[in-house]
């Protein structure tokens, strides 16, 4: 693997690949040292245009613990904030010996410009671009509903025939168009729920189902809810009337919960709004996946990192 | 020890103990590669609500002298300042695989109610919190004090009938708190200067005596005399007039070093206010013990981060 | 070498010899494993009282490929910005078991006031103060020409005889002033080009030639022409009309690159103002070391961070 930009560009078997290399680097976080000499030597650059602590450290977690040397360039009162371009940033990075770059960047797109712009020779992961794409949380995603599934018996497998229902801001979400891609090339069924003003144009040409009422979508007993953080900035935008009518209308609240099969997942890639998208007892509730989540999310970008710097999937 | 959160819960063993695991660590810093293995596979997390970069580094340069890698979480510009919950955070630490979470909060009690809560299996470090404790800091003033008394000896030893004198701003000093419980603890009298308005409520349940005059105080020939250092945003806070006024009645002046034994210690957590709380020549004199308490806090660190996660006190 | 404060104290002999460790620093960045055990053990503190990421990372990433341990401070936020001098905050690193600090000040003389104060013990290397001098930067430079023009039997060799023209605002510029000392201390002539406003009083002395018309320093086919940024702060002072002019007059624009001999050498420090002081074509063209100046610069910093730290040039 090159580069990962977007799961809408893998293979079935390229994801179950990534899916089984996690696996093996899950295995890493029981040992006694969590740690694997694989990527010593390496450098693996955070680029963050956007602040996000929990996907920065996961990243920061994941590489060191394949003892690779970790670099933080926080856009932030950087030359890039005195207008230097992303050609010069870039092609700087790689000079000073990158081998890896994780970019978090507020326009859709950015690293697939870096990756196809023969500016850097480094292996570019997206960690979340605009509305576009975030691939290693679907990524995650899949690995944590897999091991659910099929426990110690995972690998190799794909999501076939599972359900999966997404609810929230499907319009802004790179999340939900991640996990759209990714979900259904494993074999899963994609069902979203989002109020009508924040489901995109051209959701007709994306593989999956699509419902404007949350109640009929947990009635039809789902495999798993995926529930979409609401931004705060967005909340104010008039996009519905408040947050206590969006909660009503499109949280998971404990009667929704209740109203769930014992054995539906629920899932959120964090962090939450406790009491707005997601109740605080279905947030805590042992069909919650989502520390689960943040755990396999260290072993995927392991995993990820991994297969772009060693250039083999054996460990 | 599984946590490490306010030296009132130490019996005199552990303290004993803690700083008797820091003598062993002082001794690495004298050798030709100042590093040890024994937190390799480890990973330390510096969780700061308030901006330290002095605890901070020192923290850092101590996890990382033992080999464990080291995560800066600065909760600004974060999910935290999001609003996500300290329950989140720390549960997302946990699963994120911290194995410490070394935490600074504005908040007094907010390091014991993470290590309480279940929501994180790390070992906690206070490393201050609000007016409550700052537990380090008094273990590397103890580890300072037997350390200029009993020099090679200091092992086993406590500080027995020490006389320690703490002036300044006891109120909102954490400092302060944490020195009085354990420098108590390790058989020293501790003697407290400050001015009225600045002593709490509750001090008559305090193993202390009090007084309002840093003259007489010192006229007693103290072992020990510790600076607290003084807020600049509290002086605007009208309790005192202004500060010449206080570096007038509360500083320890040229005159005021002069009147002290020669023998006797002058102490300070830095960063200092020169020509405020403490005069320059009494801070760089002979008697000071500043920089001895910088280059401690890195033992004590050290060695509280091994208890905590190596399970022994062996090295 | 004890510490690198200036490229004007130092000997051809003493030039030489770090170019040639950067010669075999950037033979590490070729092999398997891009890193060394030199400097395991030892601490390097980024001291950056002005922001610089890609100075910071450029020294952090030398640092890690050596093995050191490297902890970042950042002025902002610190004790530093509460008001505590150089003197404690340096005196707090060195009792903390710093090996090596890299000082960025925004005044001049500030790392030869840390160097010589006896505060503490650590090698200061100065990465840019004020107008004064940024050594590293001169030093890359000069090993940037060298390697162009003597390959792979660079080492040894100083720049006699080559001829250099500095271009831009050499009244404010700390890279012009170092790369003048260390440029004719290697036996190059430097020619300097400047609007008349942006001369330094004093030039008098300096151990250059001087002119006001870049068209006239091109035909003179200089074997190097090395390109300063325009700091955008500057741009408004008044120093020149508008940015438009300050192109047409003082810009490496295409016209100017296409009067330039094929051989010359095109060089900027970064990150560049494309389109003001330099043109994208001449950014990118086959004559420009912009990137190769980047990647030198890690080369560069490993060698005097290994200078400073193992004692001895053998690696």
């Amino acid at each position: 693997m090159r580069h990962l930009l977007s799961t809408k560009d893998l293979t079935r078997d390229e994801a179950i690949g990534i899916l089984d290399v996690a696996e093996d680097m899950a295995d890493v976080a029981g040992r006694e040292i969590k740690k694997l000499p694989a990527l010593r030597g390496k450098t693996v650059v955070n680029l963050f245009f956007e602040d996000s602590t929990r996907t920065r450290i996961s990243f920061e977690a994941a590489a060191k613990r394949l003892s690779a040397d970790v670099i933080n360039f926080s856009a932030k009162g950087s030359s890039v904030s005195k207008g230097e371009s992303l050609k010069d940033t870039a092609q700087t990075l790689a000079a000073m010996g990158a081998d890896a770059v994780v970019v978090r960047h507020s326009a859709s797109g950015a690293p697939s410009v870096l990756a196809q712009s023969g500016w850097i020779d480094a292996g570019i992961v997206n960690a979340g671009d605009g509305t576009h794409e975030h691939p290693t949380q679907a990524l995650l995603d899949a690995f944590t509903i897999r091991r659910r599934l099929h426990g110690a018996a995972a690998r190799g497998k794909d999501l076939d025939g599972v359900s999966v229902t997404i609810v929230g801001d499907i319009l802004h979400s790179r999340v939900a168009r991640s996990n759209v891609w990714l979900l259904t090339t494993l074999g899963a069924r994609v069902h979203l729920v989002a109020p009508a003003t924040l489901v995109p144009l051209g959701i007709a040409d994306w593989p999956v189902t699509i419902g404007y009422d949350l109640d009929a979508a947990i009635a039809a007993k789902p495999d798993v809810v995926m529930m979409l953080r609401i931004q705060g900035e967005r909340m104010h935008a008039a996009f519905f009337p408040n947050a206590r009518e969006y909660a009503r209308q499109w949280g998971l609240d404990d009667a929704r919960l209740e109203a769930l099969p014992a054995a539906s997942l629920v899932m959120h890639p964090g962090p939450m709004n406790r009491g707005l998208e997601i109740s605080a007892k279905a947030a805590d509730s042992a069909q919650s996946t989502v520390l689960e989540q943040v755990a396999n999310g260290v072993s995927i970008r392991m995993a990820v990192l991994y297969l772009l710097l060693s250039g083999t999937a054996e460990l």
